[in-house]
């Protein structure tokens, strides 16, 4: 299983070393580490650099903190020459859901796949080298394939083997039903990898059956098999459910750099090891440095929280911004100041109103409701202060500063 | 549901009454006989014939009367104007297996596949009326099926579904493996009847889960559904197992009369009245008159039986073959006297023999223990008398009539 490894020199031996001890850093599961130190071992030999396939959803992108864990890691392997095969799963989207039943899986046109796949690259480019990005679609052999073809893929997998992944298992358990074709979609997943010949297949933990089939199809068509590498999904800022747009608890990698910066400050101190491990480019030794002092408690976890929110807005928007967030995030909650700058709201009504009324008119809530919960939870500050009921009657003043939450502030303007 | 039965005439009416219980005469199942009156109601009443299908699977032919279970229905069919669609599966023929784990399923070349077809065709022909058969290849529209069309076909059915046909549930119980592409044949099946727009489906009981897969796939792509007719599986001679070639229970129909005729007189008479509904061309009344006549008594068994062994003969080889074969088994085995014409063997050997070498010398029997076998069950007659012993010392005369079971004589002769 090392022949290759074995013959290398001690320098390239440490070189392979290197590089698998990066690559394995923080990954959930390697499968198997041998095979990875293998095909390392092989293109420090043949000067070939590995083939790392990611596959993406074609529907609509947004692309968060959680999707840069497996972003991340292409970036490392691009760092050491290796090049990522980026594989738009759009055969798929261009076919939509043939019992009709799920609204969610909509027909997507061609215009509609390439706009996704363009806003994809754009994106992603914020972390990895996108001179080293080959982009793929599958339905450039997908759709060529024939019955024939098919028959040939599903005679290599059984149908219990397919009735392992995790989801039809507990639809066969709840006696829902599972249409043959759901079966087909870990079938042609496999397939691309085959037809990619990947070297390195890379997903999150939920991905698991799903990678798998590549490593299962390569070696049926006589290929050699993809290793699989399986990231950890990143928790979101509540700190309990995966990190994903629909839970509202993720920072956005195309959010404005005081925002994010103060929703990285918002995160659980039990999240940092992980974040810093995952979400960050930071060198492998200096995160576990990081870590380390703060185990020890060399370190003041809000001290290495403001490194991680620092690090986690340079790594999209420069330093610069980073640095600019930083000084913003000091000045509002350090010293419990306004910002500097401040957006201007504009007022045409009377002198005196209640301050569930003014704020519902501003529009600086979504509803009075919510203004309602917000000045009840302590959330509303009239130049400093907090506003203490929801009926007090306001004396509205020109310069009057208003703040929502810990990180939205507006100046009245009286407009008369 | 009987929509445009109700506004038949009173003459319509009576017409596909008689054609419903015509067909349904002999048949394990009809699914559903209420579609199948209004289908020949809609016949009747537009001229227009009902198609009837039959799936054949390409490999060699051989026609035997377990066959003609399925000849006979449709040819009854024939009879009142309908089309038969002869369907050969040929498309899964020419892909073989593609696990390569059952060498019975070889892959066949197209000559293989149209020799085969025109086997079927002329060895049907004695059945069918050929001006009232169409001949369908199902590789004309599965090949050209893209993996596309397949996610469309499979997204109509469910795995629950696939899973109850029983060999899958037997081998899901005993934990057997059953490759994806298995679960394709059914599929194909269906799909073969929503092209052929087929009206009627005929099939052994055996056949039962794949005939209904027509059914549900015409619903599914919005199709009339074609109503399913399943034959009853003939016995073989042996009165115990399906009749087949492999188990040696089987009357072919290309077998010499005498030898069908004398094979239709070993049947169990416990046979006879499925044999007379399941593999004779008789009018429906004559066939339920005999069976009645044998069930009150009023007609002897053995003549029953020599009425049936007739007509099986009379179908396969003309009116005259089976009079013939009709007084040769009545001077051979109801007078115990040899035939008239008996095939002379000949003899160089000497005058004094064990008989069992001399058996075997002549190759009357295939192999010396073969030979003792039928000699120690007193199946071997010399000049009529019943040999006794299997060492017994002949004195070889010429003309001597050496019989061989029941039908088997031949006359040896001396060359010196």
């Amino acid at each position: 299983m090392q022949q290759i490894f074995d013959q290398l020199t001690p320098a390239q031996k440490r070189e392979a070393e290197r590089q698998l001890s990066l690559y394995m850093s923080g990954a959930q599961e390697v499968i198997p580490p041998e095979e990875l130190r293998e095909k390392l071992a092989k293109s420090i030999v043949t000067g070939s650099p590995l083939k790392i396939k990611l596959g993406l959803d074609p529907s609509a992108p947004d692309v968060h903190l959680g999707h840069t864990v497996v972003l991340n890691k292409l970036r490392q392997f691009q760092e050491n020459g290796h090049i990522v095969q980026l594989l738009i799963g759009d055969f798929t989207g261009k076919i939509g859901d043939p019992t009709g039943k799920s609204a969610a899986r909509k027909q997507l046109t061609d215009e509609e796949v390439q706009h996704n796949a363009k806003t994809y690259f754009e994106q992603f480019g914020k972390v990895l080298d996108q001179d080293k990005v080959e982009l793929h679609y599958n339905s450039k052999w997908l759709k060529q394939l024939k019955l024939e073809d098919m028959i040939e893929l599903a005679g290599k997998i059984t149908v219990a083997r397919l009735m392992e992944r995790d989801d039809f298992e507990e639809r066969i358990a709840m006696q829902k039903p599972i249409s043959l074709h759901e079966f087909f979609y870990p079938l042609m997943q496999g397939y691309d990898s085959v037809v990619l010949e990947s070297d390195i297949e890379l997903g999150g933990t939920d991905q698991h059956f799903n990678v798998l089939m590549g490593r299962h199809f390569q070696e049926k068509y006589k290929k050699e098999k993809q290793v699989v590498i399986l990231m950890p999904l990143l928790e979101g800022l509540d700190g309990v459910e995966k990190m994903s747009k629909s839970k509202n608890n993720y920072i956005g990698i195309d959010e404005d750099p005081n925002e994010m910066y103060g929703k990285t400050m918002s995160l659980p101190d039990s999240l940092m090891k992980t974040y810093i491990h995952l979400a960050t480019d930071l060198e492998l030794e200096d995160k576990k440095q990081l870590v380390k002092e703060l185990e020890t408690g060399a370190v003041h976890p809000r001290d290495a929280k403001m490194l991680l929110a620092k690090t986690i807005v340079r790594m999209y928007h420069g330093s610069a911004a980073a640095e600019a967030a930083e000084q913003q995030f000091k000045k509002v909650f350090q010293q419990k100041s306004a910002p500097d700058k401040m957006t201007d709201v504009h007022w045409k009504g009377g002198e005196t109103i209640p301050l569930i009324d003014l704020l519902a008119a501003l529009e600086l809530l979504p509803s009075k409701s919510e203004a309602r919960r917000m000045i009840q939870n302590g959330g509303v500050k009239i130049n400093g202060k907090k506003a203490e009921s929801i009926h007090e009657n306001m004396t509205v003043q020109d310069g009057m500063i208003i703040q929502i939450g810990k990180r939205k502030f507006v100046k009245l303007k009286m407009d008369k």
